[in-house]
């Protein structure tokens, strides 16, 4: 294994293309464990959802994971019995072949499922079979494998999304993630596979999961769309007992970092984008009511559309935080638009319109403060803009 | 007056351009009425609202309406003590020049005030006040009256927005309406100003507004972002009994009828739109639920931009309806889009997606209809798609 990018010992991974997708881009990973994990996982809050989400929810959090497959290019949601059916194959084909390698017993219990691209169709299981079989043979240790894995889980995102980091005492963690659309805050929104030598028990990989997606993939959006097929998933070595102790809030904090490393590069990647918008909201009665006005603010295309123009059009900001149900004071609020004050205790003030507007064309990145009175809730939030070429691609995206 | 536009009798209507807007388009109107009428209102649910709003809100319903004032191009919201202060004064300047006029005493209390255009700057004073003594001069009970007045409420809208229909049993009802952006679903979305002969009491009219209202303009959208000004006025003569009890069920259907044919062209003129998307839902477990997926399908930008493209893409819609936590079974749910059945029990069907696209591009409008199950609940909501021009005339508002 390459040394250099220091990956978390025991995983190995894998991308190819196996023609589900008409361009002939990557398609199909896996990440396997040597030996069996601890998993946890994430998923869509979405009614309507993948049977990738079904068949995961029933195995997650495991103490015995041995294989993630993921394609790209097809959801396999909304697709009826038949979709179950070929998302079964796909976890059986894989749990045969690690038995078939190793003489043992791998069971599909052991394999999670992730697919994203278009609903509504059957996936293309000849492809799908040839290519898990390809896939394995290709899967290594190694940071070609990694990056292989990185690259055949895109859809519509420019370029992969992945970090490895080390943590302070000595563990390492991988992260993959895509998603560029289809993004709205409910749940991990995208997909995402974080993996770790730190050991940890299963309860403890679900709960440190659980509370990192909170504070990132959970606060980004592009249109705010929640998808049909979102997962986040974390491996890690098994740990009998809880003797992690001593590392774990060190753990859980470069956790928390990674998720809000990756998160962010969604919306800095949405479809269209030209800026990423970064939301603070302070000052509301508590966290689920900063909470509703972030995501107010990240969701209205009104907003989206100013900052996409270089347009200091602040009075869409105030206003979305007004309809969103959250109570506070309008003589109690302000805001500053990339640090300029554009609003002061329910007054307009006398600023410099064409200096803003300057401002927001000449950086990638927007911030938006909002204060709305002295209550402790407060919290922040990632999203795009809304651009003429978001609409372009979003209009022929099927056909 | 002219006989043939066949108005209602008792009120007077005039515009004119004051100088608000820079463009030198008309932007003042005001409805007279030439004896004390009823008057109901039903305004937008922001918390962060214009000046206008808490003026009108603390006026009806009222028995003893006389003049409504609109200004269009400076909504006169998030402006403060100044922006409480600018309003007042265009209601008391009303009062003044009508009891100047008529020798008689006609209060501050008896004038509404309806503003809509940019949030965040100060009114011009100076033109205002010119503008509404003037329009006062031009004010009469004639065709082009009413529609100056419709031309001068007027922002982004393409043209006025007006009806003129008679009830069954002889009575009138004329109407005027505004709106093409920051339309959201929460109350009255946009301005609306109706005038009937039909006498009704104070409590009658706000009961019939309210009724009309809640099928009507609380089923339109395009972007879903609640103004700050939105507001829908009835005037009709005071009638002392309920002496209009025969009649009175008409009178809400007539109402309801001229409502909803006014609501559905603010998403047909919605920024930029190309189609206008009619959603409706059938099945659901109650009302509410049908309406909450309705809005969801209606909000989605994934669906507006795939409508705008002549896209198909039917798997936006029905995850749309699986992210509003309306609770139904996938099972159970089928889709047609322009009488073309695409999902099926909760199986895709094999339709021709040529022809689909075919049917989307040559029609202005797209029917969507969504199954959901056997319950009840169903309802109907139209809005806009989101297209590329859309963007573009966001993007650069006040700038």
């Amino acid at each position: 294994m390459d040394q250099q990018i220091r990956l978390p010992q025991g995983y190995w991974f894998g991308g190819v293309a196996c023609g589900i997708k008409p361009s002939g881009l990557p398609d199909l990973a896996v990440v396997l464990a040597a030996e069996a994990v601890v998993a946890a996982g994430v998923y869509t809050q979405n009614l309507v959802h993948a049977a990738s989400i079904d068949w995961n929810r029933a195995i997650t959090p495991s103490e015995a994971l041995r294989a993630v497959v993921i394609n790209s290019g097809n959801a396999n949601a909304c697709t009826g019995a038949q979709g179950v059916a070929d998302n079964a194959e796909m976890a059986i084909r894989i749990a045969a072949k690690l038995s078939e390698r190793e003489g043992g017993q791998v069971g599909r219990e052991q394999v999670l499922v992730l697919s994203t691209g278009v609903i509504g169709q059957h996936l293309p299981m000849d492809c799908v079979r040839s290519g898990i079989d390809r896939c394995l043979e290709a899967a290594e240790a190694s940071a070609a494998g990694f990056a292989a894995a990185a690259r055949a889980i895109l859809t519509t995102d420019h370029g992969p999304k992945s970090a490895i980091v080390d943590g302070p005492s000595g563990y390492k963690l991988a992260a993959m993630c895509k998603g560029a659309g289809m993004i709205g805050p409910n749940m991990a929104t995208m997909l995402g596979i974080i993996v770790t030598d730190f050991p940890l028990t299963a309860q403890q990989a679900d709960a440190a999961l659980r509370r990192a997606v909170d504070r990132s993939f959970n606060r980004i959006s592009v249109e705010g769309h929640t998808s049909t097929n979102d997962a986040v998933l974390l491996l890690a070595p098994r740990c009998s007992a809880a003797d992690n102790s001593a590392q774990l809030a060190d753990f859980q904090e470069c956790l928390n970092q990674l998720c809000i490393d990756l998160a962010k590069r969604i919306p800095t990647d949405g479809e269209g984008a030209q800026h990423l918008i970064h939301i603070q909201v302070r000052g509301a009665r508590n966290a689920v009511e900063a909470d509703r006005i972030a995501r107010a603010i990240a969701l209205s295309n009104l907003v989206k559309t100013a900052i996409a123009g270089g347009d200091p059009n602040w009075g869409r900001i105030v206003s979305a935080a007004g309809y969103c149900g959250a109570q506070f004071s309008v003589d109690e609020t302000s805001l500053r638009l990339n640090g300029i004050e554009v609003f002061r205790d329910g007054q307009p003030t006398a600023f410099d319109r064409r200096a803003a507007s300057q401002s927001i064309r000449d950086n990638r990145l927007t911030e938006i403060r909002l204060s709305v009175g002295s209550g402790p809730g407060e919290t922040e939030h990632w999203t795009s803009d809304l651009t003429v070429d978001y609409v372009k691609l979003n209009a022929e995206y099927t056909t």
